[in-house]
């Protein structure tokens, strides 16, 4: 194929992380890029599955409603199905992922170096009274009652540019350094608590840190100052739990396109 | 236990209906009734579950996050249980049930023939940029697009109070006058399309049928008149195809109390 002009698609992907062993390939498991690169490589009828790049690389359970991926595929493969893609898609995809959009990406447009930032959601129930056992698998339940404004003080003491190695599951010679940019709690029409927690990019176990740390403070097992502190502090602090992934969900990754 | 004074309680419940081969206890089926019934029993420690009597007797797949029922149960049994029972039934019961709300019930009280209104919703996802496959097993696929204004203005035909027939699964000597007070589709935050469906009462399939009509007109099969005019023939019309349960959703029931 050496030679053949390439075109680079941009793909919009949502998927219900409970099946999967998360985002990235990995031999013998279930993995959402295996899923799609297998699913693309059928559809585009290439002999060997397209390479995706990926803005968001979800841990296992972890949902998606905003992921964004690209691959580089032969021009003359896409040709065929541009108009029909999605809807190829659709069939050759378990339903537990589908392809929202896939385009032609902008020129200079890489689905991960290119995100300005990502938007993450984490859905919280903690009252028998707002329990939806229908979004169970993606909602966490919290057995005391939660107090939103003092997660959201908390949170406060979080935003902006940080190492957040504190938050990080440590990996060797990579920097910890991000920009929290959005961290709030509110509740929907139904008393769930939900954060929408955005970042210019995340760290390994990082979204689902700071919520279980703000989780300690809403239920009172920790003053609103402590995440902060913990922040500050610059180590993994063993008296974070990192909360569960079927609550957490990538709702978004903006483009400066 | 003759004798022995009793309480009535009002159960506030919702359930994935997934699992479930509907409300109703059958011999040898997984039904919502039967399962709360068993924990309800167990919580009381009373030697026979007591029975639940309901606001809308859910079909097979459908599920609920405002079905309501009452049980009469010993005062004494009750008692000992009162402020903890949400969370002992919690424990009792598999995960795709949940009791929001357990408390004796005014005087009066009757969860079937004291509610003013049900309201259901039905969940329709007609375009691949807005699929989510969290929400999969609460929302109907549709491969057409749907003109929302198209079905709004069929189902204003169908309001008011009307003799149902052609919309519902015929039953010996049952009335099927029912009066429709709302039947309106929106598209929400996530371009879905979800119909709010309010009746003093439904019949079997009603809910189901009125939807499976408005979807043949929100997608061009049959003009926006059709549906009056099913109704106004006043028999079941092989034309209108019944729509599946897993988008439909009992929310809520009013009482006068």
């Amino acid at each position: 194929m050496a030679g053949q002009p390439l075109v680079r698609l941009r793909l919009d992907l949502a998927y219900d992380g409970s099946g999967f062993s998360g985002w990235a390939a990995q031999p013998g498991r279930r993995t959402v890029q295996a899923v799609v690169e297998e699913a693309l490589g059928r559809v585009l009828r290439v002999p060997a599955p397209p390479r995706l790049t990926v803005a968001g690389r979800t841990d296992a359970g972890v949902h998606a409603r905003g992921q964004v991926a690209h691959a580089d595929v032969p021009a003359q493969s896409w040709a065929p199905v541009a108009d029909t893609a999605v809807h190829r898609m659709a069939r050759a995809l378990p339903p537990d992922v589908r392809i929202r959009a896939m385009t032609p990406a902008p020129a200079g447009f890489d689905a991960r170096f290119s995100a300005l930032c990502r938007c993450y959601s984490y859905r919280v129930c903690d009252e028998p009274a707002a329990a939806d056992p229908v979004r169970r698998n993606e909602t966490l339940w919290h057995p005391r009652r939660l107090d939103l404004a003092l997660m959201n003080a908390a949170a406060r003491a979080c935003l902006g540019n940080h190492d957040f190695a504190a938050f990080c599951r440590r990996r060797e010679g990579a920097t910890t350094v991000r920009t929290l940019l959005r961290l709030d709690w509110a509740r929907d029409g139904d008393g769930v608590a939900v954060a929408v927690v955005e970042a210019n990019a995340f760290c390994h176990n990082m979204v689902r840190a700071l919520v279980g740390a703000l989780l300690a403070v809403g239920d009172g097992r920790r003053p609103p100052e402590w995440p902060g502190q913990v922040l500050a502090a610059g180590i993994r602090d063993p008296g974070v739990h990192v909360a569960p992934p079927h609550g957490l969900c990538l709702e978004d990754v903006r483009y400066p396109f």
